[in-house]
């Protein structure tokens, strides 16, 4: 049995993580302040975890952080976390003093890719084919108010030389494009993201008063990252329209990320992959003839199966 | 000793590859019509380097070929080339039947990267590190009328799951942009090619009559990517804006790719790099608010050290 804990700026969540890969047990509780105390409660879920399913701490194989931000998970270090306001802190060796066991520390989005790769669209992928990841590589995008995600080669995550790699939504598609959060201007997040999603709808929305979009979004009380699918699905053509520039986008940086890494999965996750076999089918054709693959070895497009529990996963399997 | 193929679509140059490594002999010939020709040329070439050198065929480690177009390594085939017109040929087997030694083959841009790091650049950081390549990774990109390059993860070659990864050239920067011999639009290559530069360059002559550029094409008989280089260097305004507005796209380009790979080392091949510290110092402004790295450990940048041979030492260390 693993542990693996998602650390995340809103609450800590950890579970215990069998052999499947598949949490059998989890607890969660609010991130508190500074990494000392954060390390504590993860000490604290740790060692409740186990109580809980009785098993005794040292019979842990191995426990897992993924943490927000910039993370070097060869010394364990958060290098930098924005989100955290952690700079340069040894994560993984505060925990490992406060449980006596060895911690393995990496980014929560690779963490999420790994977790997925191992026990969820991976792991389905590969039953098909009679066989077990690692059969070979995936990218995990999760489409939510950024585009994070991870890449996942040979069964484990790429990070780079300084683990900082796998930074898949901050890639530019459009120079000085669209402003992103990041202070760069035209990363794909801003275009891919729920937000640019939303972004769109609106625009669109003020320009056709008459959309099915506006009736929706009174009925939903707000404008979301639903809002021009869900029109689109009722055949609106305004909505429509917003969901072929959304999977256009889309399409470019996916194709972009294609033909670098011709992973064997491509994987959507978060917020705007709920839209499911609609968003695949919409994307397919705009994908097509933006790769550069010939022959029959193409990347497959799938979409994610586990939600948050990715996270912990992918922790408990650093 | 190796021998290290390097097909073009003009000529097959083929050479003798030490230990260093480096090419202690070489020779070429015409690329001949059709598959089945230029595996015999292939074969001539790699009888008549061992009868020079005093060696024996059956004496030699290994062959490799570094083909343009979509290669399957695994399976030894040109899937496809435009430039050569091969399709689905076992060019790997088809060499390996005339010579009697097993074959490797591989895409000729992702050979010259393997090439550059072990036998060039790569090989000269390691020096000034005391160790020696595998040390960790490399991106080259090489500028010229095209933009091709090739990623080495861990001393080894990176091209996906099928063999047709690392296509860094066509990474759209600028969706619905410039037009890309590819057929998309926006390509990285459309911009930070010698062909790009032109492009710039004569734009920025139309509108700038007074410019120095106009002076050096006269001297020169043409423009080329060298003639903004030439006038910035002189001080000239338009010719300094062109240079700036290239590295720009350039760092862009640059920046994406080490946010997702977070390469050890950039490196910068082709015609354009011959403009050599000017390039690099010119880029490094403009790079470096648009990576992610945080600490110290950040890609290096260099210029690749060995021109066409890394072609053939790529493919000889295939």
């Amino acid at each position: 049995m693993r542990i693996g804990i998602d650390l995340g700026g809103t609450n800590i969540a950890a579970g215990l993580v069998d052999e499947k890969p598949g949490i059998v047990l989890q607890n969660s509780v609010k991130t508190p302040q500074g990494a000392k105390a954060a390390a504590q409660e993860m000490a604290v879920l740790a060692h409740s975890l186990c109580a809980e399913a009785g098993i005794r701490l040292q019979d842990i194989e191995s426990v897992g952080i993924g943490s927000p931000g910039a993370i070097d998970s060869r010394s364990g270090m958060v290098v930098y976390s924005n989100n955290l306001e952690y700079s340069n802190v040894p994560l993984a060796a505060m925990l490992s003093e406060q449980i006596g066991l060895p911690v393995r520390i990496g980014n929560d989005a690779n963490a999420a890719a790994l977790g997925e790769y191992h026990g969820g669209a991976g792991r389905r992928a590969a039953a098909g084919n009679d066989t077990t990841p690692p059969f070979s590589s995936m990218i995990l995008v999760t489409l939510g108010t950024g585009v994070g995600g991870g890449i996942i080669v040979n069964g484990r995550i790429y990070d780079g030389f300084n683990g900082m790699g796998g930074e898949v939504g901050h890639m530019v598609i459009e120079v000085d494009g669209a402003s992103c959060t990041c202070g760069r201007n035209g990363c794909w997040e801003a275009y891919a993201s729920a937000t640019g999603l939303i972004r769109l709808t609106k625009k669109a929305m003020e320009c056709h008063p008459d959309s099915l979009m506006h009736s929706i979004t009174a009925e939903k009380g707000k404008i979301s990252g639903r809002t021009a699918f869900l029109a689109a699905r009722k055949g609106d053509p305004a909505g429509d329209a917003v969901v072929e520039t959304y999977c256009k986008y889309l399409a470019i940086g996916t194709a972009n990320l294609i033909n670098l890494f011709q992973p064997a999965m491509f994987c959507f996750g978060g917020g705007v992959s709920n839209e499911g076999q609609l968003l695949i089918d919409r994307l397919r054709p705009l994908l097509a003839p933006e790769l550069y693959t010939v022959g029959d070895k193409r990347t497959s497009l799938c979409l994610a199966q586990l939600g948050n529990a990715a996270g912990i996963i992918g922790a408990a399997l650093l």
